[in-house]
């Protein structure tokens, strides 16, 4: 019976010491919400391939159809799960024509199953890819699903997930190797300019209103910021300047007073901007996107 | 101790080939929103029956009070789940009341924790019931919880649900059987008149703004209908129509412009109609309910 | 490896009657909402330290930096899992301050990882302290993680709480024992005055719009309450009469007709009041914090 050939039990019968690749957690991301079953009929389907997989959530609040979101919420998450963890992300505007369905498996050991329309975009570039396959759809389909073209997410991807990451299948038995290369979102990066640098606004820290860049702390440290320091900091939307002032360079918020605006390092080690317990983005009607410009400088 | 004696143990033990019947795995709907922690507590309550169940959410933003949608997101997500999985659903506004609270078997072998107020109507229909049992309170309670009368969510129903799952207690031990019968929410359903097919809009695919309506793919194929061609359909609110129009009917949406009208077959393969990369919904004024009819032709 | 000696097999190994504290279950609560990478990052440092855990959440809608709010959901959760249970809550508008990061032991059993800044109030209160340790952040701090100075949840709460979970760490290698007292926010408790019992709203069921107080149900008890009767209740901001009725004190809801009040004991066992089917908050304006009162009397 399938069910005792799960993950788990396989480890205790024939030792761990044979562990490699995927590690029987499956995390799903999507632009579903949660108000509906869509989610948890995805976990069903993954349930019922294994029912010994821990399966748990990325977020599926990424708002509908924005792929470039899905893309940087994989970003802020991946590299903290171990190797071997398998993520499901369905942001599929597209659903059913003609993208690719993949399985994409990064340098660090992560596997991201997913429609190839951009979603792959930052973990190719900051995890880099070592090997990308495409969905065999006849072999790796819910049975008697072929009906429905709208629901690939529960369809192929959960099930093809599942399947992975409890070893029913091989990563090779996913379908056809393919060049590894993903559709690309274009996106302005980060540059060192004479005494300062310039970067985009990708994403907000939404729960606080705190602004990221895309900015690295290692750009920060060539032009040689120190915290304790003020910087001088534009924020551009287009040829609109919302912001032009300077600000205090901290470690933690508590450095400032409540209230007073604060640039710091982000957890994923960018430059950022914050209000101390404060909302930064609703006070000065500054959000993100790709004409979003930062420019941090010391003088 | 308790511990050990869970359900995965027992699997290792006694091999698989015994198992029928409950699987270990509960999965939990309610209108208690998330902002709390009554979810958890009946989770917290569930781990304490056993600590090896498999504890999954199906929603828990079915709107406050509304029976039908409880009803409705079951239907959208028990048959994706394995047999001998357990469903506890807590849309109760009559807590305490003299409704019955049941654990109905359906013929697809799924279990539902639940008051018997209108949440089974749909279940009931479209899988079948094959036996129910009404919850013995006296055995099926959680200790020294009897001077609360509002949660049974936690005291009854995720305390039951889990001892079935853990198979503390068997299925005859919830208590004595009832009739095959529960009670059912009143709907249109879905017909065949002469050319066209009319049927309820019975929810909304709420993420997206997609109108999702009751009508089977089976009964589009008696009056011939094709991917490819338009059809002519009219949604009407008691006496007001608000839309009336000729939709292509597609497999997916990317067949028709980004912003166009589509309609197609959904993820449960009823009928529905949508814009692409849109919020139909939002666009037309068309929401779900008991007064809302729609109708599609093909003339 | 890692992988086979977390904390399950460990148990099938070497037997259950050997378990005492940690029971390998860990519950996430934050004000982080769900709608970024960030609950997700921290349950994925707490796989990479053992991938047998089991992980909960609590809730992640705390409202921003709103520690009293964080310290009521404990209070109204933590009791309903089993000894053993380790929980992280994070609601740290400090981070990164001097304010303690703790692990107490509460006299039930349950741990708690968390800054000491008020979030311990009511648990200390109610579940009484066993023992409290500082965090020794040199050894309970996720490798390479210093560069960060404002995602202690990630790097600091949910590692030592994994950790201390899956048995990789004793709760003396957590670090140094503290004196038993933790920060505690002020608010006006429960008290008796003749014929009547005066406390305060601590928070709303904020679902149904239920009105919660701190007036426990033996407090009631003392002036002579019974179910059916109906009672005297004012409630009061600063010096503003908001409501000011005798209302039907009921056991369930369905004892007043559908849009009436109805005064009742909660879940946790605290005098309450609701619109049967509505939304008493709404209709009255009636909040919860320090600055609201409530009477009740039976004359």
């Amino acid at each position: 019976m399938k069910f005792i050939y799960g993950y788990s039990l396989w480890l205790i019968l024939f030792g761990a010491s044979q562990v490699k690749g995927q590690n029987g957690i499956v995390v799903f991301q999507s632009d579903f919400g949660l108000k509906d079953g869509a989610v948890s009929a995805m976990k069903g389907v993954a349930l019922g391939v294994s029912p010994t997989l821990t399966l748990m959530d990325l977020t599926h609040e990424i708002p509908a159809y924005n792929i470039w979101e899905a893309s940087y919420r994989l970003y802020q998450t991946v590299p903290y799960y171990p190797k071997g963890t398998v993520f499901v992300s369905v942001c599929d505007p597209g659903v059913g024509t003609e993208r690719h369905s993949v399985v994409m498996l990064t340098k660090s050991g992560h596997y991201v199953v997913t429609p190839d329309n951009g979603t792959l975009t930052l973990l190719a570039e900051h995890l880099g890819i070592l090997e990308i396959r495409q969905i065999d759809e006849v072999l790796n389909r819910r049975k008697n699903s072929g009906a429905s073209y709208t629901f690939h997410g529960r369809d192929v991807y959960a099930y093809t997930a599942a399947r992975l990451a409890s070893r029913t299948i091989t990563f090779a038995q996913v379908g056809p190797r393919l060049p590894n290369e993903v559709v690309r979102l274009p996106y302005q990066k980060a540059k060192l300019e004479k005494d300062a640098v310039k970067g985009n606004i990708p994403v907000l820290d939404i729960q606080y209103g705190n602004v990221w860049s895309n900015i690295p702390k290692a750009m920060l440290d060539q032009i040689g910021t120190k915290p304790g320091e003020t910087l001088h900091i534009q924020i551009v939307q287009n040829d609109k300047v919302l912001f032009d002032k300077r600000v205090r360079f901290v470690n933690t918020f508590g450095e400032v007073p409540v209230g007073d605006d604060a640039a710091y390092v982000n957890s994923l080690l960018n430059f950022s901007i914050a209000i101390n317990q404060g909302n930064f983005s609703e006070k000065y009607k500054v959000f993100s996107g790709p004409d979003w410009t930062i420019r941090v400088s010391r003088k």
